[in-house]
């Protein structure tokens, strides 16, 4: 069956919709279940099906199971200058984190800078959601997550770091250049999408149960044994963000989440920076034009290709997607519509 | 000629009064010389010879050249709530990099979170040294440099990006642990040593003039093309690194600070957190401990290996050189002496 039989474009609010619908049934109010929809249909309409659609199943599973409580909200634990400590009270992590965002960068506008942390929170599916919100409003933003324990340390067989995706985002146009980056060097998703698709890897991305490096998604996700980004790097790196993300929130490190078919109640930061706060905001546009002009100049190895900034092709996607409706894998589309 | 041959043991504080005196001779004040010959000595006794005597000749050259101004020190740009601006005067980086940490610290100990930047700044040298100055403070440290374009975009030929150097740093039993990590997969420092070695990479570490990827030092040092950590992601993070060091300093943005043979003028960016400031402060210590004692239960794939945490070698080889010697090149450290 080709890739084209396997697939189905479903308009973009025909996809909302049925998100909507499935989440006021298990328990959102009006309000929470529209911001909800509108992430996971933003995901797959970007393309990355792996925190849209292909996840919401699971999403709607981690409710049923108690670890994701619909109507939870934040709730502010303590509050020194331009930082806050908030609890998640195991709301949705999508809504958690918009929340998070927004109150972060409501402390920027008052100090430049804004630091919140969230503790006991659920999976925020695609990081990248948060830094467009923020780059939109003309606000930096740099947040990270820890998660369960999905990946070895740098030279260990067991996984006890986590993934730890890590956001850079800065506005640019009206949308954002924006780095959304999981410590591994393929994502789980994106291994769960590319296994799904028979498809293999461009780099080794882990280890097969017998120990060697392999291309196969479908053997990582058998052993757990992700490569971390740049081998020792993304080791020291998730190690750091997860430090990071406990104590500053005062919430879970990675080994206390424990397993990863319970992952919840997990800790995230989110640092905003308002560039109206800076001597040298009239001048922030052009610069950025400047530095994207230089890259863009790039010689590439394939003589076809365009060098691109982080973020630069997911509005194609988005625009195609939009247009033409969401594409979707057709069987994961009928299993939605009987939830 | 063996390694032993070509090494010699100087003890710290020989090494420590030959900068001192070079820096004297050279422009700086005694209190300027002191600090920053503790750097490079520091750096060497760390085992980081790429950024203490083996970069030192440079520094001074670098002086010489007029790039570096021995007296400069910072000045006030701007100042609004949690965050401040710097001119870093073309002043030696490591000193102005020693004071934009232990402001952006007081910042932080005032609201919780600052945010300090330096155009117009010079090399740190080595950037773990400024997570250990706040980590021993008890703070925490993200700061980031931008560098002369070193490294290709990825898919991409020609250098436009720097492999700009990211610091986290966490307080840990009067020490730190510390991620100080390049963008590139191989730092340019160490290149240099291992092809002075005579070794290999382990992995893959760049492209030489053919365009084929090499594990040869020597031939990336050549072509210029390092391989950027974890491919795009080391080169999507480099690139919203110098953006972020560019638009909040006011700062040059790597493709402004051109070749790298005359890297001057560039710019950083320094986050402090105070951790007195949060609700858990008290029980930090205690989930770091945790967090340690995790990774160190690890299973090595090397069963005689034990899994450590970044900054944890070089605890134990900074213990030997102050015992034994700094251990240092003799061909260097000879020609130190003629300075």
């Amino acid at each position: 069956m080709s890739d084209t039989e396997k697939s189905i474009r479903v308009p973009y609010q025909r996809l909302k919709s049925e998100f909507l619908r499935i989440l006021v049934k298990n328990g959102f109010s009006e309000s929470g279940a529209e911001k909800c929809a509108e992430i996971f249909t933003m995901n797959s309409c970007d393309g990355v099906n792996s925190h849209g659609i292909n996840r919401f199943p699971r999403f709607i599973k981690n409710i049923l199971q108690g670890f994701v409580k619909p109507e939870a909200v934040p709730s502010l634990i303590h509050a020194f200058g331009s930082l806050e400590q908030w609890n998640g009270n195991l709301g949705p992590g999508p809504l958690n984190a918009l929340f998070a965002t927004d109150r972060a960068m409501e402390l920027a506008g008052e100090n430049g800078i804004g630091l919140l942390t969230l503790a006991n929170t659920n999976h925020w599916m695609r990081g990248g959601t948060y830094g467009w919100q923020a780059a939109k409003k003309g606000y930096v933003l740099i947040c990270w997550t820890n998660t369960c324990p999905n990946m070895p340390a740098w030279g260990a067989k067991d996984p006890r770091l986590g993934n730890n995706p890590f956001v850079l985002a800065v506005p640019y146009k009206d949308e954002a250049i924006i780095l959304d980056s999981a410590m591994s060097q393929y994502s789980y998703g994106k291994l769960e999408v590319l296994k799904t698709e028979g498809g293999t890897l461009q780099f080794h991305g882990g280890y097969n149960k017998t120990g060697e490096l392999t291309t196969d998604p479908g053997e990582i996700l058998e052993s757990w044994r992700v490569l971390p980004a740049g081998y020792w790097k993304g080791a020291g790196m998730s190690l750091l963000l997860d430090i990071l993300a406990a104590i500053l929130s005062g919430g879970r490190s990675t080994h206390q989440i424990g397993g990863c078919t319970s992952e919840f109640g997990i800790s995230q930061v989110f640092i905003a920076i308002n560039l109206k706060s800076l001597h040298n905001f009239s001048g922030i546009e052009n610069s950025i034009n400047q530095i994207i002009e230089d890259l863009h100049r790039s010689k590439p190895e394939n003589p076809s290709e365009i060098i691109r900034y982080p973020g630069e092709n997911i509005l194609q996607k988005r625009k195609d997607n939009l247009e033409k409706g969401v594409l979707v894998n057709k069987a994961t589309w009928e299993n939605l519509l009987k939830i």
